[in-house]
C-alpha cells in the first residue's frame, strides 16, 4: 500500500468516454491497494474556448476575471471523474483549488503556489476515499480564484504529491515515456526507463513536450519522483504504480544518483522555434554588443545564442544571434530602428534554421562529447551556424534542412539506437 | 442615489454580444447613481449541456458532483460580465456562491438558502463596485457547492436583494412585464403596471412563465419589491430604476396595498398540463375517495381537481379528477391496478382538456366573479367539466378546443382589454 498522485491532461479527458477511461485507470491503481489523488485538467478544447470568450469580451481584460473564467473548465472534469468513478463503485469527491485549499500568490494567469494543506485529503485517503482535484488552479490571499498558467496542471500533481508526501506522481499522456529523441524522425528511437531532473528539466526546455518545465523543477527541488506513463492503453493492461517490479512501461523522472547505469547522453532534443539575425559588418570596438542587446531586452525579446566572429581587419566583425520565431519580425524592427546607434551595414535574417542539443548528466564527467558532435556532423557536410554549451547540454544552429540527418547521426553517435 | 439588484437569465447573456448588452443596461443604472448588484445565469444551453454530461457518465449520479458540474456555468458567465464592464469603465467584480458567501443547505441539486452574508458587497458598494453575482448557487455548511434547482437565480436574487436590504430587484427577460394574460391569443391583453405578490404566485403556478414560484414566495416574505423588465430592448433607451417617475416600462410586483386602482380580476391564466380521469359507476359509499386517491399519492402523482357527481340512484356516481400530463399514463396504470379494490366500471381518460384560471386579489371583497364566469362561457356554449377556487382565483376545466375564444371571453368580460 502506498499513495500515489495520477495527473491526466486534456486530452486524455476529452470526452466523457474517455474520462470513464480515466476511472478504470484509477480504479486499477485503488485495486492495488494504494491511496489515490487524481489531477485533471480541462477536456481538451475547453480552456480555449473560454479564453475566446474573454478575449471577444474585451482584449484586454481583468486577470482575475480571466481566471475565474478559466478555471471553470477543470471543475467540470473533476466532477465528471469523480461521478464516472462511483459508478464503478470507488469512493471519491471532487476538489476545487478553494477547498483544500491549494494557496497560491495573486499573479493572476500566472500564479504560484505558496502552500497546500493537505490535511484534509489525508484524512480522505484514510477512509478510502479518492480525491479529484482540479489542477490548473488555486486560491489568492484575497480569495480569488487564481490559475498557475497554461500547462499548469503537471505543476499542480507535482505539488499535491509533495504536500501529501506520496511515493510518486504519476503523468498520464498521449505518449508512453520520454523517449532518447522524437519517434517520428528516428525510428531507433527508445523509451528511457529512467531520467535524471536536470536531464528533463534541459529537455522540456529544448523542445520536448512531454513535461512542462516548472513541474520539473518543482518536482527536482522536493525530491518528488514522476513517472510518465501513457493513458491510451486498456487501463486494465498497465501494471499498477509500484507493484513491486521493474518491469513499469514508462519513464521516471528521478534523482541522477537513483539512476544505476548512467549513459553519458540521454537525449537529443530540436526545436525549430528559432530564428537568426546576422548583422553584417558591425563595428568591432566596445560597446557594440550593449547597443545591439539593449534595445531587444528593453523589448522583452529574449536572446538565445549569440555568435561573434573575429574581426578580420580589426575594424569589423559580423555578429550573429537567435531569438524566438514568434518575435523574429520584432527584432527586425527593434534593430532596423536602433541601426545609426549600432552601426552595421546589413542586417540579414533567416527562419530556416533549427537547434539542435544533446543532453545528458554524464557529459559533466566525460570529456569528448562536443568534439565527437562536430566531427560526427563535419562527415555529413553539415555546417554549424552557432553553439552553446551547459554543464550538461550542447546545443548547435544548423540549416532547417539538415534537422533529420543530424538528429538521426547523433542518436546513433551516441548509443541512443535500439537494438 | 439607490442600491438596487438586476437579474439576467440565459437567453439574455447566451453570448459575449449579449453579456456586452447586459454590461450596458447596468452601465445606465450605475450612471443614475444607484449602487448595483447583478445576478446571472448561465449562458443559453450551457447548463443542458453540462447536465447533458453528468447523464452520460452515470445515469444515477451523485448529486454533489452533479452540483460541482453544473455551477460552472454561471461562474463562466459571472467572469465575462465582469470583464464586459470593466471594459466600459464601470468597477466591478465576481463573486461565486462560496465567496459572499450565499449559504444553503445540502439538499443538493435542489438547496434552500438559510444565510446570505452582505456585508463584503455592502463594502463594495460603497467603493462604487458592482458586484456581479452567480445565480442559482450557493455552499453547503460543508464547504461543497449546492445549486438551488433550475430557475433558481430569480429566487438567488431576490434573496440578495433582501440581504442587502436593496430597493429594488429588476428581473430582465424576455417580455416587458406581465400580461393580463398570453399576448399570443389575446391581442388586446395589457401590461399590468403592478400585481400583488399573491397574484404574481397564482400567475406562476398556474402557468405564466415570467418568474418562478419560489423567487415569488421568497419577494413576498420579504417584501421585497420585483419589476419585470425587458433585456432586449436598446439599454439606453429604458429609464434607469427608480428615477422617480412612474412611466418606467414594465411590471411591480408589490404589496397589495401599494396597487391604487385595484381591478378586481388582474388575469386570465391557462395551462394546457392537465389531464382528465373520469371514473365511470363508481360505488357511492364512504371511503371510495380514499380508496382512489391513495393509491395515486404513493405513487407520487399530484391530482388537483376533483369532481363528484350527486348520485342519481344512491348507488353509483361517477368521479372526474385531473393530473399532470406527464403522470397520465402512470395514473391511468395505477389506478387500473387498483380496479378490484376501488370499484368502478370504466375508466376514461383524456388529454383534450384545458385549465383556465381568473386571479385577482379584488374577489376577496366582490362577490360575483365566478357567476359572471359561468354566464359568459355558457353564452359561447362552453361546458365547464370541473372547477376548483381559492380566495383569490377560480379555475375551471374546458374542451381544449374552446381555449382561444375562452380566454378571450373572460378577458373581455372582467374589463381587460386594451382600449
Amino acid at each position: 500500500m502506498a499513495r500515489i498522485v495520477m495527473k491526466f491532461g486534456g486530452t486524455s479527458v476529452a470526452s466523457v468516454e474517455r474520462i470513464k477511461t480515466v476511472a478504470r485507470h484509477v480504479a486499477r491503481e485503488v485495486n492495488a491497494g494504494h491511496e489515490v489523488a487524481v489531477i485533471v485538467s480541462a477536456m481538451a478544447g475547453k480552456t480555449n474556448e473560454l479564453i475566446g470568450w474573454t478575449r471577444e469580451t474585451a482584449p484586454l481584460h481583468d486577470a482575475r476575471e480571466y481566471d475565474t473564467v478559466v478555471a471553470s473548465g477543470e471543475q467540470v472534469t473533476t466532477g465528471l471523474l469523480a461521478i464516472a468513478l462511483l459508478e464503478i463503485g470507488v469512493s471519491a469527491r471532487s476538489w476545487q483549488g478553494w477547498q483544500i485549499p491549494i494557496s497560491t500568490d495573486d499573479a493572476h494567469g500566472a500564479a504560484r503556489i505558496t502552500a497546500i494543506n493537505g490535511a484534509a485529503l489525508i484524512e480522505r485517503f484514510k477512509e478510502g476515499q479518492v480525491a479529484v482535484i482540479a489542477g490548473f488552479q488555486g486560491v489568492s490571499p484575497k480569495g480569488r480564484i487564481t490559475t498557475l498558467g497554461r500547462g499548469g496542471s503537471d505543476t499542480s500533481a507535482v505539488a499535491i504529491a509533495a504536500a501529501v508526501n506520496a511515493a510518486r506522481c504519476d503523468i498520464y499522456t498521449d505518449v508512453d515515456g520520454v523517449y532518447t529523441t522524437d519517434p517520428r524522425i528516428v525510428a531507433a528511437a527508445r523509451r528511457l526507463d529512467r531520467i535524471a531532473y536536470e536531464e528533463m528539466l534541459e529537455m522540456a526546455s529544448l523542445g520536448a513536450k512531454v513535461l512542462q518545465t516548472r513541474s520539473v523543477e518543482l518536482a527536482m527541488n522536493h525530491h518528488v519522483k514522476v513517472m510518465v506513463r501513457s493513458s491510451f492503453e486498456a487501463p486494465e493492461s498497465l501494471a499498477p504504480a509500484l507493484s513491486g517490479n521493474e518491469g513499469l512501461v514508462g519513464t521516471l523522472v528521478c534523482d541522477e544518483d537513483e539512476i544505476v547505469e548512467q549513459q553519458i547522453v540521454s537525449g537529443i532534443a530540436y526545436s525549430k522555434d528559432e530564428a537568426k539575425v546576422t548583422l553584417v559588418k558591425v563595428e568591432d570596438k566596445p560597446g557594440v554588443a550593449a547597443r545591439v542587446f539593449g534595445p531587444l531586452a528593453e523589448s522583452n525579446i529574449n536572446v538565445d545564442m549569440i555568435v561573434q566572429n573575429v574581426s578580420e581587419d580589426g575594424r569589423y566583425t559580423d555578429m550573429t544571434f537567435t531569438v524566438p520565431v514568434a518575435d523574429f519580425k520584432r527584432a527586425e524592427k527593434v534593430i532596423s530602428a536602433a541601426k545609426e546607434e549600432i552601426g552595421y551595414k546589413e542586417l540579414r535574417g533567416s527562419n530556416d534554421v533549427v537547434k539542435i542539443s544533446v543532453i545528458g548528466v554524464g557529459m559533466r564527467s566525460h570529456a569528448g562529447v562536443a568534439a565527437q558532435m562536430f566531427r560526427a556532423l563535419a562527415d555529413k557536410g553539415i555546417n554549424i551556424q552557432a553553439i552553446t554549451t551547459s554543464e550538461i547540454k550542447i546545443s548547435i544552429l544548423i540549416d532547417a534542412a539538415y534537422t533529420e540527418l543530424a538528429v538521426r547521426t547523433l542518436h546513433s553517435v551516441y548509443g541512443l539506437d535500439k537494438n
